[in-house]
């Protein structure tokens, strides 16, 4: 891949953008067709943030974080940056100090797929960062990569401009082109779940909510009693 | 195996219960001969919890919470939902509105050999989770498994009504008619340890309040000063 | 290997330790030229912890944690247990009644490549660990290893005496004889890094600070605005 | 749990498991109702064995091999040693020399959720091993385990006398007494499954063969063409 | 996302594929500016096996293997068989049986993101497989997924009608469109890597070959005799 | 640290290596005291393999081999290339090129932490890879490391001259100065190993030819028949 930075990406509407931030990740990920996960081990450096925001992109090399520095100026109040690696890593790429920069240019977090380090720091700034990894391990500043390219990070393909929607559940990324599509439905699916969420608290059953009794049976399901067997 | 759901199964004494549970996870591994402990991944979503109850175990399908459902209704005040899958997952199988109906019944926790989500808000309604996996991964609900049948999770044999024992240190299970025996062997070690604690907290060696210099000499332990190696 | 325990290790100075203790993991790191550091999967069993000290160390056989009781001894106020074993492992070496014995004699911490467990106790007395795992997993008593001899724990050779230092972003090892010279190099990083830090939050770019944007004309980067693509 | 050795264990009818062992893993897993099938991770040392015999089990302790010893003269003819550790290990619990007593007492092969040594003499042996891993790491003979008592391998629970079947495939269990029931569906199988080997290789679709068509439209799958997209 | 299988899909033409089979993976991979590797977890099932050939994609559910049948109607002779599942998991989607159907249309083999059975005799066959695991876990057809839409397999993007290498390095993905140009600089660097490696075998340095000393010696590197030390 | 090549170094007797070679991997090992392993996730890249040689060190970084070229001009025959990476990587850093290169130089094989290429072609040179994964991901020579400095390598200590021992059993690790102890010790072993051997295999059990029934009773072991329970 030649080296590349691209400029001037378009975003998803802010509005768009905040409503899939409050139904978080599960629900995104349940309004999307269950698309656009990340895989499990990215793990927030610390528990309650929920952030949605605009992909820029970075494909960093190996133990190599120049091309952060690069996406740094390429971003915009409101933007998350996600970083992939060309091959697995979990040298710490990104401290305090990248932070302090993005957050002075109103980046509203960090999605890696390998370490960061300072996170004593980066949690009481309140900058949140979900990772494969901690790691101390310092990186290089010597191979190029690229910045708003399409990248791979931690299995879910990301386009720069994707809304990214992170919390403790994990990080999910919808396309910006079906982000209000997906933004409606998850709309009336957290409507639909409050309604759900009173009758079980009732003591509803889901078996009778969902109606699940014949086609249990349908499929086979027997009850037995244990001192019947 | 056929698929069942098996009723009426029997459970350990509350009191017997309660007194494993304030003896925690590993004085009741201790008591129990070290054994019944579940593998160390098995985490919990957030610090601090922990319970004690019989268990309503679930053997489900890989990416199906079908089961799960069924085995809501089986769950009496002081149960704990052990679940297992046929073969390795992370998905996210439960989330809040399950735990809402779980808490609704007087269940007091979850254990899960797989993935579970809405941790934010589990954490907040204080519902505690011990899993292998935090993923917002959506389940269908398609594949028949069974309740309350033997299962094995995270590398533990659970048979329903056995008592889930589970905190900081993971979770260890003890098989209901084995469970007064080993709280009361637990309930001793307590009472022995903090005699023990005190000791040391006043700067008694282990080496002399174990007696174990005489071992040590005669195994070969040989001290030596490092400026006259 | 012929299984000893030595005595009388020198240590470095007390001022030399406290320095990279402020210093942290990350810088100190930096400063050793980005050696010394154990693998990423050492992490702390609670968040916040930042500790620096003297490494009084173990070699521990599998499932057996007899020379941890030798250990103690052997520590002094100011020590850090470092404790590796002869292959994987991640029984629960650790618990509060070892730990009570640490605190009492002033050690500030201890580093286990295995497991440990009484995590909520340990949590509560102030004493940390940076670990591999979690486990309630109990160990034997019967066969011998050695105490202060030079460990490989979790990637990083430790030789007794030398300068442990770990807090959330992981464990560093200073060798004892170059621990001065790091903490001066340390200490410098820190004072520049303090200057960047406000250079970066008033907006300055990490692009013009570091003056890479020639280095990145030359190594072949190239801009292009998404539109013209 | 009290170190114990059980002697006289039943064990299973020899045709049964030879016919076991010629339907192979994943045929007695399919007619077992997919259940008894071991983890992933456990791989032969060699490609191309294929055995089924009756388990000889053992419970060791972590990095000690003493009750493989005790277990050898357990052995009869046709017996297969299925070795648990209580915790996670790699260690090289077993090597030529007790590959050569359990070939001189006509045992069929070896399962053991640990390592092995000597691998290349083994194979040159033809003594089969299905293990966790491959390590020249040696263990000890001080602590108890138990011989013929249930046990946990691999997430299989094998009591003594079951029947074992590995091969490339894995490692997969069968009750004792269910493994007349078990033999025949699995004979079952493979005269059915040749007869579809047959038609498939002359190009009739699984689609039609099973009947697909139907179910798939109706659980909603459609059709269409590239360039109508 | 809504079920789908794409029928007439575009290939790249033949010659093109066979081109950048006879480069073999990593001269593919490095051709095609160092992208379209899938991460290195992904293993033959039997050594020596190196093809290419047009993908044939299918996202299948985690545990079922039901749309493998569907996308087996969609092969040609030169396909391969690309799998993606929706989360993680290692179970036997695939063995003799949908070999033998795959291996009746022409198809050269199979890549997925899981594990497969049969391998004995899949290895007899010739039908070479790159696989996560092998598992004799079986699947259900329950869930519909889709064939012929862009998945991610493995940590790669690959569109059906892309172009697969695989051989004992691993599998790399070349989009269909990019074929020609990288199988034209993949052959450049086969006639080129020829030369180096008969100097190479001649005793000529790369150091000298490369011409790296003086790179080496502005880098900073110091040479420095053991003895001198 | 400097990046430095150290020159000139030390190494043991040719008939020492001889040895150890011949003793194997596990008799050395063992005869060493049970020291020096590397942990068992490297593995061979075919099998059969047996080498020892003396150890030419070195540390390169993530996803760069510009030092293997360095390394090269510093090996003689009869020495083994042994590299580890400043953090985990499993980049292809070696392939035929660089192995026709070391084998015209004498060089008996390579141990790298991280990854190889071109396996095909290396198995047919007859060139011997013990490596932690197989990739083909290229790598740059972009950033210095050192060659024959001291480094740890997959959990073992190798400093440059060291003896490697390398076969299907896995890679140890001999300090130089050691060799020629450790090596009589290994030559005593197996003598004697060739003679319980043949008892073992002439019906002897372990039981009886180590004397292990009084230690086993006085521990506690129990015999109880099946029936009796």
């Amino acid at each position: 891949m030649k080296p590349v930075c691209i400029t001037g990406i378009a975003r998803a509407e802010a509005e768009i953008i905040a409503q899939l931030g409050e139904a978080g990740v599960s629900t995104t990920h349940e309004a999307f067709g269950r698309m656009g996960l990340m895989q499990p081990y990215m793990r927030p450096i610390y528990a309650g943030a929920s952030i949605a925001g605009s992909a820029v992109t970075v494909l960093a090399q190996p133990g190599d974080n120049w091309m952060l520095h690069v996406a740094v100026e390429q971003c915009q109040p409101g933007d998350i940056l996600v970083v992939a690696i060309t091959s697995p890593s979990t040298d710490g790429y990104f401290g305090d100090l990248l932070a302090t920069s993005l957050q002075a240019r109103g980046v509203r977090g960090l999605i890696i797929d390998a370490g960061v380090r300072d996170v004593k720091t980066l949690t009481q700034m309140g900058f949140p960062v979900w990772s494969k990894a901690i790691s101390a391990k310092g990186t290089v500043k010597a191979t190029l990569g690229s910045v708003n390219v399409p990248v791979i990070c931690a299995g879910a393909l990301v386009h720069p401009g994707d809304v990214i929607v992170a919390d403790d559940d994990g990080v999910c990324v919808v396309p910006r082109l079906s982000a209000a599509e997906v933004a409606k439905t998850a709309m009336a699916r957290m409507a639909n779940e409050e309604d759900k969420r009173k009758r079980l608290a009732a003591g509803v059953l889901g078996l009778d909510m969902y109606a699940m009794r014949e086609g249990l049976a349908k499929a086979g399901l027997v009850y037995r009693d244990q001192n019947d067997t």
